[in-house]
């Protein structure tokens, strides 16, 4: 049976906290970049949040972090010289040290693609960054809508000319698990546990009976084997 | 500036004519087998006429290429055992010897894309096919309309968060690139001399004064470098 795996991004495939706090500790060396990172983060989902209600149209995700980023500056008080450049990092994001190898592994069984709330200019952009070998990219530009909402999982299996139970979202948050079931999708825990630092409270272990369950990107690829 | 290329696939890429009729050969040992392959993409635009003029709402090229087959098999009164199995032939198409060392060439100079009438589906499983190493997939299923509409160009330069002018239009059909600078994008002619075999009459040489005229992807590749 052909099958395709498709992943989240931020948090499962690269570590968006340190290589955000890294830019931010160039840019702004008066703020505790980790708490400005973690700021501007939380601004996402609220972000999102008005578009999955309809109360706005889709708009990519960079013109949301850009907004985010001027917004949680103006709280802080501080000023950013070069907005853009700023907000680029969110194409320029470590991956975890397991991801590529383990994505080459997977390739031998079946198609792979994020399927991110990042836009399709954001995904090409941190896939040339880190070397990450996607066969395209699916997610919230295809659907024009966020996750969890299911038409961005039902579209990108659509993509692919594949039923939904032949393609397996692959995820460090429960919630998009969650989600992908729901949609009739296949799902893969690979559990990130410095994602939001040391002291992460949150996904710490699958909260449900996932088809898969793996300690990282070259173990998902041994246990995904047919 | 950052830039992004974007590709006509079926006989600007790959040697369509050659390889269905190969696939003709095995399935259907009774018919001329380039003639087959020559009928059977003349159903292709018709199919796509009706799609682009709003009489039928959009699906994915493999399904009118299905559909084609059917019609041209019971127009020469022959049946076709494996369908589904002679229509994959459509993701199995050998890219000229250019493609591939023209391509990683270009990749050093921006990010590359088919942006075809084919859908995400054929068009990763043809990448896969020919070692294609494109950065994602744009064109018709992003648009969900056919070229030559102006959206699949103009949804394609968006997808990758560029101007129209940013985003260059690479085809071997002048018709192709016509459509695309209508829209704003840059354009690059590559002829392909036999895409409709040795008696080829279309396309022999740029209509007009494209952007970049090269003889092949290395030269385009050459020739793109800023």
């Amino acid at each position: 049976m052909e099958r395709a795996f498709i992943f989240d991004v931020f948090g499962t495939c690269v570590d968006w906290r340190e290589s955000v706090a890294a830019a931010v500790r160039v840019a702004l060396p008066e703020v505790d970049p980790h708490d400005f990172a973690d700021a501007w983060r939380a601004e996402y989902d609220p972000a999102m949040a008005r578009i999955r209600a309809g109360d706005r149209g889709y708009v990519p995700l960079e013109v949301l972090h850009l907004e985010n980023l001027d917004r949680v500056a103006a709280r802080l008080g501080v000023s950013v010289s070069d907005r853009d450049g700023l907000n680029a990092v969110w194409t320029q994001l470590a991956p975890w040290p397991d991801v590529v190898p383990g994505l080459l592994a997977l390739r031998a069984h079946g198609l792979i693609a994020p399927c991110s709330n990042g836009s399709i200019a954001m995904m090409t952009r941190l896939a040339r960054f880190g070397g990450l070998p996607w066969d395209t990219v699916v997610g919230a530009d295809l659907a024009r809508d966020y996750k969890p909402r299911p038409e961005v999982y039902l579209a990108s299996a659509r993509a692919f000319g594949l039923a939904p139970g032949a393609v397996t979202m692959v995820a460090a948050h429960n919630g998009d698990l969650e989600a992908a079931r729901d949609a009739g999708l296949g799902t893969a825990f690979v559990p990130r546990l410095t994602e939001h630092g040391p002291g992460q409270a949150t996904d710490l272990a699958p909260s449900a009976d996932w088809d898969i369950v793996a300690e990282d990107f070259t173990d998902l690829a041994r246990k995904a084997a047919p």
